[in-house]
C-alpha cells in the first residue's frame, strides 16, 4: 500500500486533545473515500514544543524535525504554556532561563521553509455571528484568506540584544525573492475557485523600505503574472481601522508581511467570537498552482493551559486545519470541501438533528469529543 | 500684557475648517476665565505640508519650524492628501515624485523631540456607544489612554533601499534612555488623577531584542519611580485581538514603541465609531510632572480629501485637541475639563437644549460651524 505519511505534532496544553479529534475525522474521510485519497494515511506522533523540552530538553528534537522533513504534512497542536521557559536550576534564579518552547516554532517554521501562512477568516456558520464582538450588520459576510510570509522579516533579521551604551535593535529584512514567492502564492490562491478574488497587499510604504520593496515586487507579480487579479495596497495602520470598521471591506486575499500579519491575524481571529473556530496553514516548498504543497497546520489558538486535560476544548479549529491540509498537502479539495460542510452541518442551529452544537468557548456545554464525533457523524 | 504664542498649523484638507473652531473655542474659554489662562492667547497661522510644498516647495518651511520652537504649543489640523507627492516634472514620468507631506510631519515631530504621543479613548458621549462596530456591551466601559513613542523604532532607524542584490532593510533602533523618558510619563499620567491607573504595557518580547529592552525598562522604571502602579505587558498580536474582543481589558494607560503605537491607536480609534471624535497630543521637552510641556496638538483624523472645502467635517477631534493643549501645555485642568464638558452636552441626546448634535460622520446634518458655535455656547 501507499502510505501517505502524516507527522503529527500534538504538543502543549489542549493540543493533544484537539489533535486526536481532528485525527479521527481525517481517518473517518479515508475510510469513506479510500479511493479519492489514494493510500493509507499514517499519523505518527513527535515530541515538541515544552514537552520535547521535558523529555529531550530542546523544543525540536532532530528526530520531530527528520520526521516532519519526510512526511507529507505535519498536523501540529499546539506549543507552550506557563510552565516554560523553566529556570535552568530551581534553586538559583542567576543562573537564568531554559530554552522557550516558541523557538521550536520559529526554527521549524525556518528548517521546514514554510514561506507562507494561510489563515482562512469566515464564519464556519452563521448562527455564530452572534458571538462575534462585532455588530451583526458589521461582521456579517465578511470572509477573507489572510496570507502572512512566515519565515523573513523581523523574525529572522539579525538583532542586536542591548549593549554596553544600553541600545538595542533589530533588523527587518526581505529580499525582492523572498517577496515574489509569497506573492505568487497570493496570485494562484486568488485566481484557484471560479471567480477571481481581489488582493488587498499591507505595508508600511510610507516609512519602511522593506515596505515599498514589498510594494514593488507585489505589484510587478501581480500585474505580470495574474493580471485578472485586483490588487488594492493598504497601510497597515489604516488596515487595522478597516479591520474592525468594515471588516467587508477586506474581503478576498489579504497579503502581508511577518510581523503585521502576526498583528493582524490575531486580530481578524477575533471577529467569529472564538479563537476555537480557526484553522490554519502554513505552507512550503515549490509551488506550481497543480501539485500539492508541503505543509504544517494547526488551529491559530494556543495550549489555553486554563483548560488543558478537561476534554472541553474546541476541536474545530484543528478539524479546520485537517481539511486545508487535504486541500493544499494531498490535493484533495473535494474531501476537504466535505470536512468544511460536516462542521458547518455540525455548527448551525438544526434541533431537528441534534446539531447547533457548542463547545464552551462559544457558550455551550459539549465536549471536546463529543463534537469530533458530530463532525464525524456528519460526514 | 503676557502674549501665550500657539502656532497654527492648519495644513491640508479639512484641516483649516476644524482648526478654526478649535481656536473659536479656545478664544471664548480666553475670555471667560481670563484670570485663570493668565494672558492672552495669540494664534498665529504657518504653512506646512501639502501646502506648504505647494507654497514654498517643502513640507517644513524653516519659518514654520522656527515658529513651532518659539510657541508654547503647536495646533495642528491635518496633513496631506492624494494631490502629493506630485511629479517632478508633470511631461516627465522618469524624473519621479516631488516631497512628501508626511516627511514634514516626521520631521517636525524629531525637530521638537515630541517623543510622546497621546491618544485619549473613550466615549465623548455614552450615546454615541450606537456608532460603534462592536456591540454595545462590548464596548461599553472601555476607557483608555495610548502613549505611543513618537521618535524612536522603525520610523528613525538605518535603512537600505533595495539593493543591487534586491535587499532592502529596515532597522527598529530603542535606547535605554528613550525607553526610561516614556515610561516616565506613563507613570506621571498613571498617577496623575486620585485613582493610580493600570498601565499596559506592549511588545513582542518573544522575538524582538527593543522589545526586551523595552520590557525590562518599563518594569524598572515603573517598579522604582511608581511603586504603586499596577503594570501589566502584552505581546502585541494578543492586544490586538483583545481591542476588540474586550477592550475594557486594557482600560488604564496603554504605553508602546513607535510602530505597534501607530496600529493599535489606529485600530483603537475606530471603538467609539467615528475618528472625528479624537484627539491627540504630542510632548516634547523636560517632564517634572508640575510644569507645562510643549506639545503638538491634532485631532487624529486625517485630511479628508473627500469632504474638504464643504464645512461639514467633525470638529470635536481638533476642538478636544484645543482641550488636550490647555492641560499639558498651559497647565490649565480646569479649562480643560470645560470644554470636554460642554463638548459631551452638545453630543448628549438632549432635545429639550436643541443637542444631541451629530455632524455627517455621526449619521447627522449638523455643520462643522454649527458644531463649534454649540460647544462655544454650551461652554
Ligand atoms: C509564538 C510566536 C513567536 C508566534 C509568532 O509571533 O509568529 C505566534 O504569535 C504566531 O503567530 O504563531
Ligand atoms: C503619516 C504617517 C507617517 C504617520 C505615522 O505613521 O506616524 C501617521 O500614520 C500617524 O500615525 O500620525
Amino acid at each position: 500500500v501507499n502510505l501517505i505519511k502524516i507527522a503529527v505534532i500534538p504538543g502543549d496544553g489542549v493540543g493533544p486533545e484537539v489533535t486526536a479529534e481532528a485525527i479521527k475525522v481525517l481517518k473517518k474521510v479515508s475510510e469513506l473515500r479510500s479511493n479519492a485519497i489514494g493510500g493509507v494515511l499514517d499519523f505518527a506522533e513527535y515530541d515538541f514544543g515544552g514537552k520535547a523540552i521535558d523529555t529531550q530538553g530542546v523544543p525540536l528534537p532532530q528526530a520531530t524535525l527528520e520526521a516532519c522533513k519526510s512526511a507529507q504534512a505535519v498536523l501540529l497542536g499546539a506549543v507552550g504554556g506557563p510552565q516554560w521557559p523553566r529556570p535552568v536550576d530551581a534553586n538559583d534564579a542567576s543562573k537564568g532561563l531554559g530554552p522557550r518552547p516558541e523557538q521550536g516554532l520559529l526554527d521549524l517554521r525556518q528548517e521546514l521553509e514554510l514561506y507562507a501562512n494561510l489563515r482562512p477568516m469566515s464564519f464556519a456558520s452563521d448562527s455564530l455571528l452572534k458571538s462575534s464582538p462585532l455588530k451583526y450588520e458589521v461582521a456579517e459576510g465578511a470572509e477573507f484568506m489572510m496570507i502572512r510570509e512566515l519565515i523573513g522579516g523581523v523574525y529572522f533579521g539579525k538583532r542586536q540584544e542591548t549593549d554596553a551604551n544600553g541600545q538595542a535593535w533589530d533588523t527587518t529584512e526581505y529580499s525582492v525573492d523572498q517577496v515574489k514567492r509569497v506573492a505568487r502564492l497570493a496570485g494562484l490562491l486568488a485566481t484557484a475557485g471560479k471567480e477571481h478574488k481581489k488582493i488587498h497587499s499591507i505595508d508600511k510604504a510610507n516609512v519602511m523600505a522593506t515596505s515599498r520593496l514589498w510594494r514593488k515586487v507585489v505589484t510587478e507579480t501581480i500585474e505580470a503574472e495574474f493580471p485578472g487579479v485586483e490588487l488594492q495596497h493598504h497601510l497597515v495602520d489604516a488596515a487595522a481601522m478597516l479591520m474592525v470598521k468594515n471588516p467587508r471591506a477586506l474581503n478576498g486575499i489579504i497579503l502581508t508581511e511577518n510581523m503585521f500579519g502576526d498583528i493582524l491575524s490575531d486580530e481578524s481571529s477575533v471577529i467569529p467570537g472564538s479563537l476555537g473556530l480557526l484553522p490554519s496553514a502554513s505552507l512550503g516548498g515549490i509551488i506550481d498552482g497543480k501539485s500539492p504543497i508541503f505543509g504544517m497546520y494547526e488551529p491559530i489558538h494556543g495550549s489555553a493551559p486554563d483548560i488543558a486535560g478537561n476534554g472541553v476544548a474546541n476541536p474545530i479549529g484543528s478539524i479546520l486545519s485537517a481539511a486545508m491540509l487535504l486541500r493544499y498537502s494531498l490535493g484533495r479539495e473535494a474531501e476537504a470541501n466535505a470536512i468544511e460542510q460536516a462542521v458547518r452541518k455540525v455548527l448551525d442551529d438544526d434541533e431537528l438533528n441534534g446539531y447547533g452544537m457548542r463547545t464552551r468557548d462559544l457558550g455551550g456545554e459539549c465536549t471536546t469529543t463529543q463534537m469530533g464525533d458530530a463532525v464525524v457523524r456528519a460526514l
